[in-house]
């Protein structure tokens, strides 16, 4: 069976999450209820980055293996059968199919994946009507260079245990690359990216930094929470509104056949969460 | 009794509009009722710019007269009054205080306004669900760089009828001060200025730069459309969730009180409509 990447965008606020679960609108239930309509036989999909419910995304990737008929021969019919599959998933256009291509050989859009990016935005001072449902909203003043700087102190290859929801056997050891903030207006927005994030890791992250500069947390406390290596009272999880995975990083395609057979070794090993 | 000014931001997916309607949700309706539920009795709202249904705001101004006991004597007491309002008028956040304050002598929402400031987002390529209700959505190509000489032919002083719902007796004429355009991604953002813009104008004029970036109407046709002063079959209108009332301009205070008497008698005149 030929497989197609699919690039998705949803507003996670419709949604119980990616993962299908019994009786829950969830992206993965809807997105596979819709290639089943197409394709008339189940399609099972496979996801880059797992996200909570309330998660929102602009740049996910997923995989799925579909009768040769529905593979797309060209960029057309990829358009074609997105337009349909967007039609068949979303309500009132809340998930997107932005593309329907041809998978390379060796792709795999949860396992060749290399990096994840997130975004997440808080708007500071009076709330924004038109940010409440894409933004968190924290009125106290922050001091935003405090928060950068903590940021900073928390990039790294690092074991991450204490921004993660404890899983039996997984690692919590995380490379993150990139953690930074900027400041739009009234908006501050968190940029991250490392190979892969655990669960609520971003969420967590983020929380300490607000910690940080609402001025309950101290930099050097803050730094030594990522010691402890253990979630504690201290770790804070920020709503999931304000969350927004932006891209999913691959390999070129000519490496990804090589690729996966080293990632499927390594599959027992890594938890490649979200 | 005194004057109070009140800046205000508000998703308007959810009104009719502005403008009080009897049995229907309209922003001017709910504040005027937060604000009699907490004056006890009734009071009237003046505003800037009255948004059509869908039409949203981040820079609205309006004023009421209120009594003394309710006018607000420190920073504090504007901060607490303005989160009592939100809270008494939004559904969900969708309309916020973002301040109450003691308005300066002369002070008119309305009359004493300078000039309005709108943008007008559209969302190119495919549909983003996170901009569903705050963006147009334009799936085919456009050409930015007519767009902006589309804008730019537009700008000064003139008789905007052919972009103006008619209104008995009301003067078409606006200085369109700014309107530009910018890319950010996959958003294409214009920025409009003028001294007030008649019913419908933004969205009128937005349309016509739409379909010149569309190919679907020539530069020189656009600008024959401003010289007809009439509207005909090609003044297009683009849709109400795209608009974004970001500000109100106002002279300095010390200039207020002598400006309302001019615009006093202006009013006869001139439709200041939003």
């Amino acid at each position: 069976m030929p497989r197609i990447r699919l690039d998705l965008a949803y507003d996670g606020g419709g949604f119980a999450g990616w993962a299908a679960q019994p009786g829950l609108r969830t992206c993965q239930g809807e997105l596979e209820r819709a290639l089943a309509t197409v394709a008339r036989e189940p399609v099972r999909v496979t996801v880059a980055g797992r996200t909570d419910a309330g998660v929102h995304a602009s740049g996910q990737v997923a995989h799925a293996d579909v009768p040769a008929a529905l593979a797309p021969a060209t960029a057309q019919e990829g358009e074609r059968l997105a337009l349909r599959l967007s039609r068949l998933a979303s309500r009132e256009g809340d998930l997107v199919v932005r593309r329907v291509s041809l998978a390379p050989a060796g792709f795999d859009a949860r396992f060749s994946a290399v990096s994840r990016s997130y975004r997440y935005r808080i708007v500071t001072g009076p709330a924004d009507p038109l940010e409440r449902r894409t933004a968190a909203h924290v009125p106290q003043p922050l001091d935003a260079d405090a928060m950068a700087r903590c940021a900073e102190a928390l990039v790294g290859l690092r074991d991450f245990a204490a921004f993660c929801r404890p899983r039996e056997g997984a690692t919590t050891i995380r490379e993150l690359r990139e953690f930074t903030w900027r400041r739009d207006g009234q908006l501050l927005i968190a940029s991250l990216t490392a190979d892969a994030f655990c669960h609520s890791m971003v969420r967590a992250l983020v929380a300490a930094c607000v910690r940080v500069g609402e001025g309950r947390l101290g930099l050097a406390r803050a730094e030594a929470l990522l010691q402890e290596r253990r979630r504690s009272a201290l770790t804070g999880l920020m709503p999931a509104r304000g969350l927004t995975l932006v891209a999913v990083g691959y390999p070129p395609d000519a490496e990804l056949a090589a690729q996966a057979d080293r990632a499927r070794a390594r599959r027992s090993e890594a938890d490649l969460d979200d």
